[in-house]
């Protein structure tokens, strides 16, 4: 059984009461469930959150240590990490970077992305299906 | 039935022979087929390809009359094409950007995407899986 | 009669129908008829429509062929295209650049024309009116 | 009957005397004359000039309190001045920015306006047929 | 009793009406009675108000030869004046720059000050409060 | 009674004996005697200090979530940190910035702040005075 | 016999009359019948003009599939095409970038090659001399 | 005998008591003293300064309608008046722009000078003798 | 002896392991043997390694307060900490930037050191010699 | 008979030897040999290579005082070097850039040459067969 | 006797046939002798130049050992060359930059000057008259 | 024996008594001492400076060619000089980059180092001893 890390950043544990507007409703506990449904006996799924750059370095550390896959939706820190960055490319770990929101839609400065360019590929703009869309991208490579 | 146009622009004619380094070597009919068979009864689907960067426009238009859904690999009319930007703003129709590469990990000036800020989302870099996972976010909005 | 060749360029047949917030419930169609009746028997007037920016560029060679002036609203080419700004240059045509809406309200890639430079004026921001002052312009130079 | 400010900034004074290969022979004097004529008993004309920022400020300001519309080419302080651009907003006139000439054919810091986003439209490059032009904009809103 | 200088810039003259959405609906002279009620014997407090850039460079001058502190407000002229950033560093004036609105929320222009760098300190987002707040920074250095 | 938060960055608890031609030789906890000394009954003061961005990321969230206003000195993370940005736009706190230094007059790169656009105001120049202002401004809100 | 396409871009069906203080007297029909005795029985070529940016994507395509060599002044979309980058490094094409003029010595967005970096070479300058020098470059790799 | 007018912009009035270690000790009234000494029976000297803009532009149309030549130091207006740039064209004067200061050893905004294209020359850095190497330039035309 | 504090950043706890063809084989604990049996009694050597920018800003502090020099691989914060930049100028220690690998030859943004400009050198390049180099540069000055 | 200067710039000498991967094995002795056999007795060949800028800006003037042509590949002073601009611009020599590498497809700073704009036209990647396409269109101007 | 060493930079030696146009018939020759006789027994002139940076380095340190005033023409250098910024900084002769033309009305690359922060003072645009007033400014500092 | 060119740039001549406040007091002949000390007999020190570019990039080839390692202060010239960068990258010489000051902290023009990519490692700001510690890499390389 495939084991994946969803590793989410900054501020994430307010989802569902900060700003409904641009990130809806449900919560961040309610993306996991959803995320675990999914993923059914098909993998087993470390979910986290932090709102430490260090500790989600430390995490993408672990994951790749383990041979695990990665989906991260690092937050802010998408555009000014590159200790992230580092992290990822630096670690085994096949990671797909997420967003909820679509951010090119939005301020200059979230379109620059330090971390895209080490991932296999990026999924932005869907809500809490970003994750599950990552999730069937990794299993899809599961042989 | 949901209707779906999945739109393909310049030199996607030639994939699975161009660059497979970069592109693998499944052509855009593989593609089609994967597709037509993942949406089975769910959608139909309206597969196109063009190099004329007009006929993309008046396809974007064509899908937003119809009120469809769009599947958008843009290719390189992404990084230059303000014309493909207002057809999606103006159509009503429901649009996804799709690449089959990691556009941010190419040269810088496929970094900035004229479309992603009026697109619902966007899925880059799961080569063929990136139009399938494209499908199933549209197909997740219908009631 | 004067001769004038006003040229439109992409997504503009859907004016009426395309984001009317921004510019108005009055259809191309519409534009035609207010600038016909305008010209009266001052002009005859030669009025297209195109997606493609190749096309854009044949039918302003053939106004310059033919010594007609030109009313051109370039749409979003106005901001991309150095053919068209070659074709304005090259050609003979007394050229006007004309736009709906006041380009230079909305975002920054809207701000930057190449095709100003060799138009003799601008005029923008006044809805169908930007094609009459055009007209009258135009007129005002004929003896 | 619709009052009209026709407001005219630093070194228009010269008008006729100054750069003529640029700026033709009309005089400021013959630009008012022209407008008059055309306004007829359409509209009142409110003529100035000034070479002072401040002034200009101060006669937006008048204009928006006694709601008449303004025809203003603020000269060299449309690249320079956010104070003109924060009357013009601030005031409740319907403002139309005019120019002489065709001011993105001219060196690169002209092309460069604070005042056109806070504008209703911009006419440029038609000599003084672009204050007539104005002038016609404005009254085709006035009921 | 100290001496304060309260400058303001282009366009406060109107403050109430212009923009109180953003500005709110106090008046200029509401603004100097809430501070002079606040200064009440601590200081004695000159208030002016000028859409000229040289004239306000002048009472700053003015303030420096009298040894006055100087509270400036100076609008649109402080993302374009050099001249006020020379006449606050050349005068012996302890000068505060303080600002209705939080600039720093608005236009990318309105993001640069040439005069911070040359005053004490700034002081943004707090309405008239602004205005007493700088009022007690300068006192609070009276002895 | 007002709660207000009093958070504090990196390298701010060395204030006093760090670059003391530059910050002053008053302590952070002389700091927040005076603080508590203005506040007297008016407010409650919770003062943190933290080298952590992640840490300050969370002491906002929370204090958003009780309500509490927020007197931010974020030091060096202000021109660095968009999880601040997203900590105090998803909060409701009402937030001010602050700063010991005029941050304009120094480097380059301290003259961008990612937090100004979202806190209510900024108070930058005054040295401990700072805080107080921000006092001031948070109590003048509450009825 | 080699076989070569030379292609050749927007506005470039007008040489001969368009502008010829810069590009001279000689037609496209000239040049290819100059490069036609140049050839000789050393190479068939296969000359063609669009101003379709999408119609010279398919030609380079189909100069691949062909194994011909390319000579190709892309004219206008020179410096914005990433769609004829992206034919020409699909292309298994061995092409030469050619322009009439010497486009360094022009506006500063002709600078900018978007298809140089794919090509093996530039010859600019030379008026129709370029051709029939890339000309000699292809065949002198002929064995 | 030749005419010269020696215009100083804002500032310049406070020479002498300002800044001194940039400035010297030498007041306006010992320029002007020195300059007329210097200049003697070859010329006669109008020797002004203003705060405003506007004022300045006004006298160096007034100095081009009387053919006289113009020392301008134009201080602060030098790097952000485009004003002052049209008045120097447009006027029929020949200008030298003086500066007392190195203007290029100071602030980057400083390096811009927005005058210097359309001066015959430009002296800066030697204090007072700029204005007087200036006045030996201009008389070294007159026959 | 003098007491040197070696301060690792992010990711550098993977040494040895992690992209070996950038950074070799040897492991920050052979790094760290290796620099302390250089230092022999010449130093002691209190080596160190975090994930967290706040961490390491702490550490730095605390070799401030002991007086003693500081050798730091800061590793990705290098390019986007001005918190460590302000440990580094607060701290009263002697610092000097070393770097595995040659910085300068890899992408831009590592091109960028927030912390150059605050510290005594730069040692780039070398692997763990590096470090070793830094040891004697401090040694170096050490009475 | 014509006289031609072939003039190579730094580390020209070391062509065959220096990087063969990109500049092929052949020495400049070679493509001396090459061009002298090409040109047979239709021009007298001038072969200098020089690692001082100063010395190809003497050799240039040398050229234009004798009416030569000039073929210059100035190697990385072409992107360096104002002084070679002017030395072409002032010297009545007619002169070809040339380089023996698609400089384009290199480096960024690579890409911006001094020289372009004064020379008459650019030949770039083809090697020592840049040399001869340069020498076949200098000839070809001979009457 | 004042010692001053006048240096003239790369393509100096062409003045008076070089592009007469801008720089006029003089030649160097004239230049100098124009100098001398100014100079009369006032100043020893040591008149030189050289096509090569490194030249005008050593010069310019051998001006500095000897006490000597420097007026520099370093033409294209000027804008290129921070080697000799060094040497004008390191040595302790007084430099003045002159120019023939005025540069900043010429090419953009033209007007960054990497000298001028470094020398007292800047002439430019008043053709060998520059070297003159140069002259002037250098003795009117000796007692 | 391993033989080493120690090459130092424009300026470096003059070293202890240009600058000391910077560059310190010691001359390059004391740099060349101490370091033949240093060496000892583990390497032949060839030593060596010029100010001109084209020298050292001669002395670089030489030293390639010898199979020599190379320590470069290439002062200045490490800002503007692509030429010695190709010479280093042509060259098969181990060469290292060396700054008797930390470049970082000076002017931004001196942040930009054409010739670091291509080195192995860099060392700046030790003063002499930035030489000495390269010739401890440089040898530590050595079997």
């Amino acid at each position: 059984m495939a084991r994946i890390f969803v590793l989410n950043g900054p501020n994430l544990n307010l989802l569902g009461t900060r700003e409904p507007g641009i990130y809806g409703t449900l919560t961040l506990t309610d993306v996991e469930a959803r995320l675990r449904a999914r993923a059914g006996d098909r993998a087993e799924i470390v979910f986290r959150q932090s709102n430490h750059e260090g500790e989600l370095v430390t995490w993408i550390q672990e994951a790749g240590q383990e041979g695990a896959g990665v989906i991260l939706n690092a937050g802010a820190y998408t555009h000014t990490s590159v200790a992230l960055r580092d992290a990822i490319s630096g670690a085994k770990a096949d990671t797909i970077e997420v967003h909820l929101s679509n951010t090119h839609a939005r301020e200059p400065f979230r379109h620059r992305s330090y971390i895209s360019a080490v991932c296999r590929g990026v999924i932005a703009g869907f809500g809490p299906l970003s994750y599950e869309l990552a999730l069937e991208a990794l299993l899809a490579q599961v042989p």
